[in-house]
């Protein structure tokens, strides 16, 4: 099997094959791996979630992210329900072959909240405020 | 305990006990969260690493980003011995309490291949590309 640190001194533009890599990634016992997904325009990173296998080749297949629910026990095409769709535009895997980045369109807010992104909890070292409201 | 559902609909501003948010975090069964870090300049999202709770509590009383190598079983201070630090400048966690995403100063590459971020393999339908060359 190839281990991802023979790539890492080869040069930009060197290509591999997709399933060899696919099987090189560190799923945890779930079999899931965490992808963030980073709007391609505004640049703000809108939500974590959790992808398998064939999430991920659906997701490079349709070009529409899936991600899987670890709640619902399912694949997860974002958007399917409430139409806030996100549509992949650029994949990428880390050095470690254990985490996935996802530059993406998104149709509307992508929390669930109405809030265009997730990460609306700000921490400092004594307190947490909320820091956006939900999209009208 | 708090539930974050009962955060949803706060308006901006409202704030929060940082305990009690802590406390309503979803971490996993090794007690890690997922972390996510992005240069608060280029907007470069740069890595995924762990966090516990002594981490994320030493991230914001520092402003020194702490994480918890899963692969080592120790904290880890970024930089400390490569000297590429990340200064953590703004931490949110997001809607669900299950990751975490920080806006951070990266002292030169973030990346142990010295590129400036992990997330260099350019992931399509049936290849994988090197999409970086190393920091000279």
């Amino acid at each position: 099997m190839l281990d991802l640190k023979e790539l890492e001194s080869s040069a930009s533009g060197t290509t591999f094959d997709l399933d060899s890599i696919l099987e090189a990634l560190k799923f945890n016992q779930d079999g899931l791996i965490p992808a963030v997904a980073q709007d391609i325009d505004t640049k703000e990173v809108l939500m974590l979630a959790w992808m398998d296998a064939k999430a991920i080749r659906s997701t490079l297949e349709e070009g529409q992210v899936c991600y899987y629910s670890r709640s619902r026990k399912t694949y997860w095409k974002k958007g399917e329900e409430s139409g806030h769709k996100q549509k992949m535009v650029e994949m990428y895997i880390d050095c470690d072959g254990d985490s996935i980045l996802l530059l993406v369109n998104q149709e509307g807010p992508a929390c669930h909240t109405n809030r265009s992104g997730c990460f609306y909890l700000k921490t400092e070292s004594d307190k947490v405020m909320i820091s956006s409201d939900p999209i009208k």
